[in-house]
């Protein structure tokens, strides 16, 4: 018997003996193999263009995501026997941007080169992450196919500012880390991009689906015709969220918010399908400012991200038997 | 001719004489026989798993909802003949839980019994405050059919923490205050209940649609055969609404909000559709924390839950005549 | 070369050369004709029956405006080539609110008998602008049609409380300004209009789309027959946009907020097809209060409104070459 | 015994038998005579130059003032015999500024004359209604001397704005309605009132402390050497109190607000002295606006204003026995 | 050299090699002997009177203490060679307000007989966990006095509510578990107390300090008198801080804010005065909301408190050597 | 005659003609020689050690500052024949730190060799901007004493984190940039600061003014000794104010916020004395975060040290005529 029955570690939650929740399955890495999705966060504002708060989401979104029930009630599957690795949080430099940003690329080869097995899941930090992040991955996994969620180009030109939040995609195609027609653009809105990087995603044979298409078409069938065409051109494909494709009402904390984005349900939709392919083999979330945010709630949009992309992996197979 | 006549009741707002508001309609009931809907708040919010302000909703509700008008322009039905008695609230004790909670009971009961023809309204509260109403409710009322509006399934075990807002359909079941078949969950969503609770729920013979089946099929069907079912086996029907049944974005200010919710227009579909039916003899409406809504959304909300409760109750041929 | 070449005007934005904003079509007005659409502030809220800081809106619309991007990526339009003359605002007396809005009145009429080519696009303030705004519009352009898209009729009688926000179709009809058939109404709400009200705008003989028609129909068919009805019987048109016809979760800065509203992008789909018209020649928008406001939301569903505005007009002919 | 012993009306707050509150002695005013202090509120603020909410602050005094015990612990003095009257609000008008400013005119004129035992607590409001309240005050009780608190002067002239809360005093003395010599400023902050304004209450005889004079003095020394003056010259004294007197951090809701005022403290201790002098018959507060303060702290220290007003009342001789 | 030289636990903040901050002391008890200040938090607030956050205190102000420095610079003292043990929360039901509070009673008195050099800093909550926190000290202690910081005296009746915030006192008084001469009361504010609470405590012959009494006395001469009275007659002292004993400016998190109070410089003035007394071993801090707080100033201000306790212990002889 | 009499600028704020504001004496620079003092802003703080919006203070002071009164009404001192030149903002790099503290060091050096009359008033940006700013200024004025208000010595090595918000005295004592003996650092907290820091300060000769200084001295006391030792050894005296000097309730938008800090009249009346002498020839103002500060008083605050300066300034004999 304990010899203190009511004493506790500090901040413990209430605990209901037949509820498992995500934060049940997390555990801080041991450094031995990783299977399966593992947290990594990289909590990267400073290369924002406005003043963005967003290092501090891999916080919130962890602190959503442990809270969330393993069982999705939708389609009878139980994420019970999973176990996430929480790797941690790649350390920033307090005053040298370009330096985190090479920590990110570092960490993140390195990482899976020794731990092929692992799906990373990256915490951002702003988009500005995407370069280095998708450039180790690519080191690590071949050529890389990317389904990126974003209301933005993102292919900003360099010398305005350097390498920020608005140009993680000029950057990889600059570098030809990713080929232009190995990229999916998904959700780009009115009145937020201009011609002339618009002309330059076209220029480079990206695939661009506007809002307009968005809505037009099935979530599903978007899905399905871009993964088809990767599946014939590339090694793996890493899907890149930003959470500010989302509309504003649904995902309030986002550096650059504005009206006529996705509905959040879409995106859901979207990541599962997606988690699903075997070739899918990482996904970040950036661009979630908790600063600025009501209540969390679009930390808990990202949270539901993971937990569809999760899904998705166990529909396609990933077990922990 | 008024004495003083700009002098005015402290706190007193615009009248246009040309508007018939709500507020116009709410008496402060005198212990007449009530008839129709009749207000009743159970500000009880200790019982909540984690901290809430729900004790505040029946002030915030009551407000949004006096200053609407009793005019429906979609389908042309006026209240304006309406009394809606307001039966104060029922008084919480400071320090102990369970007793608030038989206070709750006890003044349910005794109520409808000497007032067969009171339509109750229950504004909470947490959701534990559902126990103590629905017993009440059945004593008066015969066996009841319940229609849940709610994200959760509710049924966690009585162990862990005691009668809270987490248990009161675990507590009607076991009680067998209602039958599992009587039960209809609307709403269940994703990632936010445990599966040892969906399969408690399912061994019980509860109906359940969750959001997925929400959004495949219409409000309608799924309200006409559930009330089909109902009316063979019961004698009284029971609304009750969690108002984190609804997406986050339209119903902030409940304590466990979350993306992938209802449509605030489809629950008022159902509302009324439901008002309309008979046997439907009460609602209760828990889970609004105005303490962190904003402006007051979530307690709006409400309101018109309450306003498309009666018109479906005019729809049904309540009169006042 | 610059003598101080890091020395930058005060509160300048990062500038990417690649993009054109909004902002860099805004000019100050100089005096001279003006083409196209120009801004002008009529920031009166003291007329309001609540508490509102819509005066404010100006100031915020425009700085949200300025910030989006000339390119319509939906439909490869590009507005680089327009001027948007800034006219400034309409000054508001300090105490006398009948003198600001006469000031609305003398200054939109004299302006746009001055500048037949002007569009004006007014930004209020409250909805009582309104009034004093169409009619000067009609002194300069004959008989007027107006698109009002708002939640409410805003016809009250102007005996309780004087020519305020909820007043200016009252004013309109009374004083003859518009007539009552070449009045459109859109999103009027439930439980938000008295039936007096309702019954007065049919006895004129208004068209009314309530949200239960705008649900059942599609925007384009509304605006459609409205635009067929119209053209037959006035000389132009003028749109009225009261931000509170939008859903609260989405336009959550407007004073008389509620569920159960539009959805933005329908707005948008509404307007880009009236701004297409050539009939079509003012727009206003009223009742966004800024300091009650979420991030600055409504402004910038607000912006995108006037966005797609000036998208319609390119769309329908209007070239700056 | 009570039928339904856990019904109460709706709001009912906790009541603890030992305990009598303010609230407790605050009756709404049946039109009978009026002893002793009686609250009236003024709810005007579209009169003020900035965007102000003080037409809120009735309600928010009011209902900090109800919570607070009638007992003095620091000088063993209760209040527990008091009647306070509550007259309720003067109506305003929506769209007419300077028919309300008569309206508050006419009222306290009126009410003073027929109830000359009365000691009219005006709540304000914004500084525009001292104007209209002390001339009706003047009507009453003849040649009047005020005590103004205020980090300003308030006599800007009245061409450029009318009647504005930066105008009373002006109109008060350019009016006649009190003599220059009769009038106390307190508080008077630096770098808050322009040159020409100092001179002109200099050349109207005004007496002047600034916070340098208040922070070089015992409030006590100034307050006695300010009434051994006006009882020499005037017939009966009134007590106006600007909140934004106070210090920012102190007072954090009034419109005007800045450093370096004046402590809390200091300003009740000078109340409760001018409360004890028997020709001190009336006392306002005004410019605190609740939409801007931080859990209506201001509200809350315009309440402690009246409780030393009332104690100082008390110990200079009035009962209620 | 480490594997993954930038891969850190997800959280950690900023580092610098020279600076030793409270955190760096802290260490989750282990079992063994505690020696000198160990943390415990009791946070429970359902048994408060009005809606209360304060159960989410012992977290803000942990982590505001962990942030400060070990140095005093005022005195030039390190505590750099301090441990901190903090052995966690005692954990509270659910629905039960009086088993919670006896879980206070039961671990605070085992835990002080076990380990009899530990100097409990108790974390509240609310004002109710006193009465069990000081039971429990006292049996293990002998005959207690008790410093109590408070705005007010907390002798409420018990039969209105239970043992609430309200009543530690009345407790602690009634059970005899200290003698109403063995407590000082400080700070006791104006019209926050009623007329029969305050005879109830001079009855039982407590100390009464007024904030009257504070303003025109040195806290030190109040403490050395108060100090020199309880070494007489009691066996150990136990400091309690109502943290509304503090100005609202300064405090802002109370739950029961208000103007008047005490400087938070002259509290931590007597706490080191007395952390400096032999007897005094045991300390608490109540009523910090941090839900209702302004950036956790309040909680800051609680570190303080506690730091100060710290510095008077070293100057009083405790070492770690 | 006005074309069109009530069309004004957007944004125009309200204007009385007996008011001159310092607004009213801010010009935009024109390039010619600077007289007295002139506003440039440098609104860095990526270099913060934890999450900082200072960039934004410069826009929320001179804000603040323009709003006021050009008239002490404490000293009957008028500002209105000053010039104040506003030189813009020093840009900053997007992602490049390091750069951008190279521009703040060669805009000022540069602008000050070329008008060696301009007394620079720089707006902060974090604390780091002090290291090139004052670097800036050695160049130009000659050997540097430096008055610095901090609760902190801002003395942190260089290594943990490049050279940051904590760092700038040690990177002004490690190049010599400034000698320690000609350091005055007033306001110094407890635990604010480590005990190796305040050791490195006082091996460089540094004078560090305690809080526990402050409070038993007087503040003219402070600076008529710290300004008499600095004249004998300097040529010029530059005055560093970090806003965090100020306590949390009076400057409560500052990142490192705290109790037991200065007051702001204090400061003020240090400020304006400092000014007065004619070889105080630079003022800064650093880490007021505009996003967490409270109705921008601490920018308020700013404001009236700027304001306080140029009194002192004029009191010193500086004329415009
Ligand atoms: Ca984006
Ligand atoms: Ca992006
Ligand atoms: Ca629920
Ligand atoms: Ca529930
Ligand atoms: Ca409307
Ligand atoms: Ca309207
Ligand atoms: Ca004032
Ligand atoms: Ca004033
Ligand atoms: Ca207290
Ligand atoms: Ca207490
Ligand atoms: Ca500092
Ligand atoms: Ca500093």
């Amino acid at each position: 018997m304990k010899p203190f029955p009511y004493l506790q570690k500090a901040n413990t939650s209430f605990t209901d003996r037949e509820v498992t929740k995500i934060g049940d399955l997390m555990k801080e890495w041991d450094g031995e193999t990783i299977r399966g999705v593992g947290l990594i966060g990289a909590h990267l504002s400073k290369s924002s263009i406005s003043h963005s708060g967003a290092c501090f989401a891999p916080g919130t979104i962890r602190k959503a995501l442990s809270g969330y029930s393993t069982y999705s009630v939708e389609e009878n599957i139980d994420l019970a026997n999973w176990i996430i690795q929480d790797l941690g949080d790649i350390s920033m430099h307090i005053t040298d941007v370009i330096q985190s940003q090479n920590r990110i690329y570092e960490t993140v080869q390195q990482l899976l080169k020794e731990h092929s097995s692992w799906l990373p899941v990256v915490l951002g930090g702003d988009n500005s992450i995407t370069y280095p992040s998708i450039k180790g991955f690519k080191e690590a996994k071949g050529e890389v196919g990317v389904l990126q969620f974003d209301a933005h180009h993102d292919v900003r030109n360099l010398e305005d500012g350097g390498p920020s939040n608005g140009t993680p995609f000029r950057s990889l195609l600059e570098t030809k880390t990713i080929k232009g027609t190995n990229l999916v653009q998904v959700g780009i809105r009115d009145f937020s991009n201009s011609k002339p990087y618009h002309d330059y995603v076209n220029k480079h044979g990206v695939t661009v689906y506007t809002m307009k298409d968005v809505r037009q078409a099935s979530m599903k069938e978007l899905m399905e015709s871009s993964l088809k065409k990767l599946e014939q051109s590339v090694d793996s494909i890493y899907v890149s969220v930003d959470m500010d494709v989302i509309d504003q009402a649904q995902a309030p904390g986002c550096p650059a918010i504005g009206p006529g984005g996705m509905d959040a349900v879409d995106l859901f939709e979207a990541i599962s399908y997606l988690g699903e392919h075997p070739m899918v083999k990482g996904l970040e979330i950036v661009e979630v400012d908790p600063t600025v945010d009501f209540r969390d709630m679009t930390s808990r949009v990202a949270a539901h991200v993971i937990l569809n992309f999760l899904k998705g992996k166990q529909r396609g197979g990933l077990t922990f038997d």
